[in-house]
């Protein structure tokens, strides 16, 4: 049944969901913050600072105007960076107890906000009424945007804790080229989406140093182990970080040469300078951000995150990378699990 | 301390292994069946066949006298084909019968048995002396045997029910290029190791076929679980899944131009069939073999393995890729995870 959906962000991921629900049959209102982005997409069809030349179905609509986007909209998604959540959420809000409407709330930013160290659904929660919380949803997977446009076989978790709410999320979403599996563990899914991204940066950063796939495969699985020990730490079911959103979006976000984080890395292992690496990339790297945050909730609940703790510290204090990997290299024999799950 | 170890199998990965035991300074004797190998490897420190160039240390000493290599070991490391454990197995049980040694016995073969779908160290355990068996050690991750040989930064696990045994073989390999982790899930290891080479057939077919990165990550991760169900359903801990012999060990395998099962998957896709497929090798596909395996184990356990059973289906009764691939993606939307860690 078609469904009426505000798609708030016309960056890449934004622009690229709200034309596959729009291909899928759904009435979609593509919401931006800057109006000099809608005679593009509404005239032309196109969003080329984004993707290129990707033409969108004819029908995808763009408009500035927050409230036409939201106004009847049975689910509201939120592609914004992270921290932009909070600030276009504190606009939605008065526009939802204007009207009383309960849409879903989902969102499919892949970061942690800066200085609250909160994942995108508590943002979300802080600010928006307590009737829509229980039925916020996440989506998250190894998805590059151009990848989806051109309709390549892609596969996300839908994650909430309603099981209702994310089956409505993975009804939208179906199709032949895309399918979404439903998840119960929101803590788990933002944290492999968000987390990740600082590893990409390793990634790339051994790809421009030269290193070969043993290396690579051994930073992103010892990477993964971090990642898994914090999320534990922050109550995410282990299983998860196996999942779509831990070792599949960690996959394609290492793998790729897509990914904005792991050109940021390759920059770096290439010999750039974090702020030339920053200015050249002309979007957004939510890893940079997230590696902050990261090693700041690392030394507060005094989990050891020696890789992404490597990574902050080449971005942050100016630590030299291959100084960094032979420090790493030099640890001592170690179980590969000091973590276990209770039972 | 300097151990005497005989490393039995001299293909790629146990003559780079045993090269590396000799640089960490052990005394090292490689058995091969074949004498045709002897020559080239202790006159010219190389192996062509398997590593081009590549200059071994002129103190690694080749044999095609089991008893030579094994007398006084105090390890016994197996790297020759999964269906070639078995006997080589029963050609070193007399020799430590008659010694009454108790060497311990370590393997790096990735595979499961045909016809017994036994797992390598189970092998091991039928043939060896019973006073072998608890410290039996499974050494498994991403690894080309072509990046160790260079130098690249490798990780593996290293597993035992003895974690006195794992990390006795974890002191004799590590190196500063060169860690292992100790596990004490064989189980695990073993199936990782194992299951994730049907999956590199795979994603070398979507290679072959030109999907791009979404798809392959979706089938890495969707693989990853339906391994993990079957893990779980033979005793091994889903965590394990996560770590190097799982994820790691995938990741290597699926992305890596180096995999021999990625490019007979590769070869499929692009459209020879599976017997020019398996006669342009010149190596062992391991997950030719294993896939079909997996696909009874599936079926006499009940479990759920669609990706692992169209890779059989097209390996072993000529379905064709794009059907197969097809009718994957009509599946009805499922969950993330449909097991769960008993609590």
């Amino acid at each position: 049944m078609s469904k009426k959906i505000a798609v708030l962000g016309a960056g890449s991921w934004g622009s690229v969901l709200a034309n596959l629900l729009v291909e899928n049959g759904h009435d979609v209102a593509l919401w931006t913050h800057d109006p000099k982005q809608i005679p593009e997409i509404n005239e032309q069809h196109t969003n080329a600072h984004y993707l290129g030349d990707f033409k969108f179905h004819e029908a995808l609509h763009a408009t500035a105007d927050l409230k036409e986007a939201v106004d009847g909209a049975d689910v509201i998604l939120f592609v914004v960076p992270t921290n932009a959540v909070r600030s276009v959420a504190e606009q939605v809000k008065p526009l939802l107890e204007a009207s009383g409407s309960k849409p879903i709330i989902a969102h499919a930013a892949k970061g942690l906000e800066r200085g609250s160290k909160k994942r995108v659904s508590q943002v979300l929660e802080d600010v928006l009424p307590d009737a829509l919380h229980s039925g916020i949803v996440v989506i998250s997977g190894p998805s590059h945007a151009e990848d989806v446009a051109t309709k390549d076989i892609t596969t996300l978790a839908a994650a909430s804790k309603s099981l209702a709410a994310a089956t409505a999320i993975q009804k939208l979403f179906m199709n032949d080229y895309f399918r979404l599996y439903t998840n119960q563990d929101v803590i788990g899914v933002e944290l492999g989406a968000a987390l990740k991204n600082v590893i990409a940066i390793g990634a790339g950063a051994l790809h421009g140093l030269g290193y070969g796939d043993n290396t690579k495969a051994a930073l992103m699985t010892r990477g993964l182990a971090e990642i898994t020990r914090l999320g534990v730490k922050l109550g995410a079911d282990p299983m998860t970080f196996i999942g779509l959103s831990g070792v599949g979006d960690l996959i394609v976000t290492c793998t790729s040469v897509h990914s904005r984080n792991w050109q940021a890395g390759n920059g770096l292992g290439q010999g750039q300078t974090v702020k030339e690496v920053l200015d050249n990339m002309g979007m957004v790297v939510e890893g940079y951000s997230t590696a902050k945050v990261v090693h700041e909730l690392a030394g507060d609940l005094g989990v050891e995150m020696p890789i992404s703790s490597a990574i902050y510290h080449v971005l942050y204090e100016d630590a030299p990378i291959k100084e960094v990997i032979a420090d790493l290299m030099k640890r001592a024999g170690k179980p590969e699990f000091d973590f276990h799950i209770e039972k």
